[in-house]
């Protein structure tokens, strides 16, 4: 970010898209959406780090043990030249006076932890504020909601509250929409199911939207009907991102992607090729960065940056 | 809407019968009631489009895929000349800068979801507020009750407050009532319940109430009784929803209907002209409007406007 | 009322029951107890009409189609020269600037819903509040219990919180006290029952009590004992009466009974009767008088107060 | 209380005890501890009237009707020089202005119903408040704890809110610990169980316990073990009450004893007797009081004053 | 504490990783780092005393009858030299003003009751507020969650709330962090689990976080895996202190361990020495304190503080 910041066209164009909110919260979307590498195209990378509270640390950085240290992942986001770094609380707290003004950051502001049962009944803790991004000098929160599980109505509810304080502080909403419960294993990732969770999303009033990339497969039947009897193209990746991207106000909202349970470098190249060629805004890379040798990572994620850049 | 509004005798009537109300919420009921090709005459036609929340954006706009955009919606309901626009908080953030002042609009503040599984459970997410609908520049808001349902208590509660919220700053406040849970499939569209779920709208202060078309069937055996005992005519699509009008303190309050699964177009206008001729204030409709080309949904909203202005 | 309203000594005596309470919910209760034929009798007769919610409008008004207007009910109360009227926040609403100042009213602030099951979990939904009660001109809020409910607890919590904010702004409040849940349907008008209702009403901080009239049957083993042990009479309609007016502090607090299910006129005169000779403080009469033709309604009403005069 | 009241040596050793609360609450304190015939001496009568709530009123009152009269009690409390008056809203109310100043009185502030079962779940409704009980100018409030049941967290929580605002607005707050729930009948007052809940009650912050005689049954096998081993001395009525003396913080907290199921006078007596023995603070006394005929209470009242003055 | 007192260099460092905190935050972790005789050395020995609620006083004190006295425990960590002293809001209230200034207190603000089963749905009641905290003088509150209830989510909101309120005042927040529920009973101590439960008060914006000392089992699968492949080294209870303090963002966060239900002296050292080897920060020792002779106790304090100086 120079001392002089332009915003791109493009950018421009996104932000026009968002008519409804206030200067602050506009100033923060270009903040992000001008930042690294990809400052100024539109696209994004993002590394998430929450993932200590929905598995664990052994889990989550033994492989990595550097990876225990918060400061190695705002390190990571800067040096790699990111879009914006998330985590929870203690995670930020830990680092935001040493990096601040160096990464637009986001507070993920509910939390999951995998050492009680969730099934259909999956939720998530509050375990952050608004206050505290704001404290914090944060640009977005981040806020998961279940699509599907019986806990979707109260999620939806606070998520309603906490975007409404968030907004009129000049804060982005992103929010992470991942299907599950009273739906099949393979429908979380069905395309309809995907799809209907972004809308969701945008319906809320997110600004970002986050969900993983979807399958081919349909998993409500009414939906499948629907898709089949109108020939929504559903055969490739792309079209796939196309279709989300199109749920999400035919691209009036911003949408970024989870590479899933992809672990070769292939394939995430191949995902984000898909999404740059879908239409989407980049994607939120978080294990598939920190779970590597801190080299390798930064090899993998220049490579999004070009491939994103139109590069590769 | 002229520079110098004229509210029509017809309007001032009506508006007479909210004596308790203030007068920002009837100048709201008045921006309604005065707006587009049916301004003045107590009647109205009303786009809601909600449908992606409840069954997501493939099973609603797959068949018509511009209307995945809010703009869509936006422009068809002021280029029809209906009387208002309502939409979840997402929708109308994406247009409502665009075209403020072009027509009155409606939040609809809450929101059902059919990924989950509702039967006699059924309830709602509280999506929007009061605030969203003032910084929006709504005419007023829309909130959705299950009479009938066990959550039935808690909706009416949330109602009260919200309703109060919305009065206090002179907003209008439309009460969808959709009967449901704890009866039967039948029992749900029975004259004895939709007018008694009008009834509690009305009961609970709702400036204007949307129920379903009532079949002539009865479903409640106490009700039964009276409504035979006391020869209620409920043998006509129009005498039905004149005893719904009257359920609803004798026309003191505004009732409009929605057209349930009726697709046909003969159908539609049969509806549209039962409703005139039981003194019903007009229709809300929705699917039946962005599931058709635009053209040919133009040209129905067009015969339905002046069906109800009598000329057809 | 006229204008130099001159507060009987009966009145008086009533009032100074009420030493803890701030002036203004003294002449709320002055405004109610002066008014109409029986102003200043220490006697009142209250037209509650509420069973729109609780029953539906059909089962309700059907027999008696003109009831279905709100202003009816207003013009009714006041032509017979009744103590007060009591409805929900929609039926006040829609008259209460037309009959401002005309008859104290009555805001009920909450409400049973028959389209859902009740048993031992009855409950009701709070749809009104003290913030309406003040700006609809009321004189007092009416709160209905269910003593043995499982929800019991939960509906003395609220209304305790109501009723702390009603008294500080000055109103009345009135407590109608129906046991049931928890016990057997004979039960629920046994005199213990009652008392006991009536008694918790009481304790509760509530001005008025509204209770059905008692039967001789004792639900409870360990009352039952004591009230055989210590020989309280309970032969008589007039002899019950007295004990549920002792049991609210001896008399301090004002008792109005409701007629049950007694239908003809006799039965109804004969309660009244009952009402007078045991020391109650008059009737709260609603199905009883809206399901008559006006005519007939209006002569019952005269009789009853002539009754309460001590004239029949 | 004479117009110089000039504390006692006794008192300001009990007083210095509550070193961390306000000089308001102090006051409060000093005001029951100084008041009527035991006052001075660091011994309480204190006569509660909340039966009405948990029995009923004819279970209550039945077999000595003078006592349906909330004034009857202040009376009765105020002639025989007992040290407070402690009940529910509605008692208090009647007569706070006519009693103003003539005796401290304590405002109980949750109350449990009969009608409703209630065994493991066992809980009370709050039906007072903190702005109750300082417009009725009471020194106290009073809270029941059920120790054992499943409501216990939520009724501590309740206590710790209450509480906090009694004591910043310079109340005492009294608590009535009854342990019940999760335990065999036996067990609710065995000594164990009292000291468990008298102790929770001190943890609490409260100024004044209030607890049932325990007796020399052991309930819970680890405990037993303890008291076994380190030979807590528990044979004698005194000696019991001794120990739960001892778990108050060593006597830095006012205990007082209710008499349980004992009726004949010398057991009532007797009962004292061991609790002035054994260093408690002195009794609350109801239905032992009301439910005998006043003459025979007032001599009663009068021996428990002279037995705590050490003369009988 | 001297008059001048001078920050430590190592206490300095500490310090500088709690970069998101306020001076007045800064400041008590001081005054908790720099008192007693491990001032200064970033190793702490807290004394708490909740045993009280969590077994009831017989259990806890009746070996030690002088430990009923709340201000034993004040003068034992004052003369021992300890670091802070923690106790719920009675026990404080009990001492503070005596002992104002002399030694850091910490306000344990939620506390749990053995009267009433857990199992999975273990939880605990709210007993304390910043408030209280703040009027008694405390430098920090403290706070147990169980990560593995049923009740962890909202445990973990309610954490949330008070935290934030906490950090807002100047106060530490101090993380009793005890996994159960929805594991084994070895699980509780798994490694894997108790550095699970100490990442979660981390994440959870934990200043110093409280755990029991782990033994080398491994409860979850997935964990296992991870722990095996990586050759986490948890062979001696030093290296699982390593562990768990790495997992606390790799040391930037204050840990500190309780001794479980070692007894023995010489465990008790052991412990301790294996802590400071594995580079935690120190002991939380109640019952193995003030459940010996005070003279036995001291003299075990004052080891423990020699073995944290390295002196032994």
């Amino acid at each position: 970010m120079s001392v002089l910041m332009k915003i791109s066209q493009e950018v421009k164009k996104i932000l026009s898209n968002y008519e409804s909110d206030c200067p602050g919260t506009k100033a923060n979307l270009a903040r992000i959406l001008m930042h690294g590498h990809l400052g100024g195209t539109g696209k994004m990378i993002i590394l998430p780090v929450d993932q200590g509270f929905e598995h664990g640390p052994g889990r989550s950085f033994a492989i990595n043990p550097a990876a225990y240290d918060p400061l190695y992942h705002y390190e990571m986001a800067i040096e790699a030249g990111l879009s914006a770094y998330a985590a929870p609380l203690g995670m930020l707290e830990a680092g935001a006076s040493t990096f601040a003004g160096a990464i637009p950051t986001i507070l993920k502001i509910n939390s999951s932890i995998s050492l009680i049962p969730s099934g259909d009944d999956a939720d998530q803790a509050i375990t952050g504020s608004v206050a505290d991004a704001l404290r914090l000098g944060c640009s977005a929160i981040g806020y998961t909601i279940y699509p599907g599980s019986n806990a979707t109505l109260g999620m939806l509810e606070n998520l309603r509250e906490i975007a409404e304080e968030a907004k009129a502080c000049g804060l982005a909403v992103i929010v992470w929409s991942y299907a599950r419960g009273n739906m099949s294993k393979d429908g979380e990732t069905a395309i309809d199911t995907i799809a209907y969770g972004a809308h969701i999303a945008a319906l809320m009033g997110a600004h970002i939207i986050k969900v993983k990339l979807p399958s081919d497969y349909l998993e409500n039947a009414d939906a499948k009907k629907e898709y089949l009897a109108h020939k929504v193209d559903i055969s490739t990746q792309a079209a796939r991102v196309r279709h989300v991207v199109e749920t999400c106000f035919q691209g009036r909202r911003l949408v970024v992607f989870s590479g899933g349970a992809a672990k070769d470098l292939q394939g995430v190249y191949d995902d984000a090729r898909a999404i740059r060629e879908g239409g989407g805004n980049g994607s939120i890379i978080g294990r598939n960065a920190f779970r590597r040798p801190r080299a390798e990572a930064m090899q993998m994620l220049d490579t999004l940056i070009k491939i994103y850049q139109g590069k590769l």
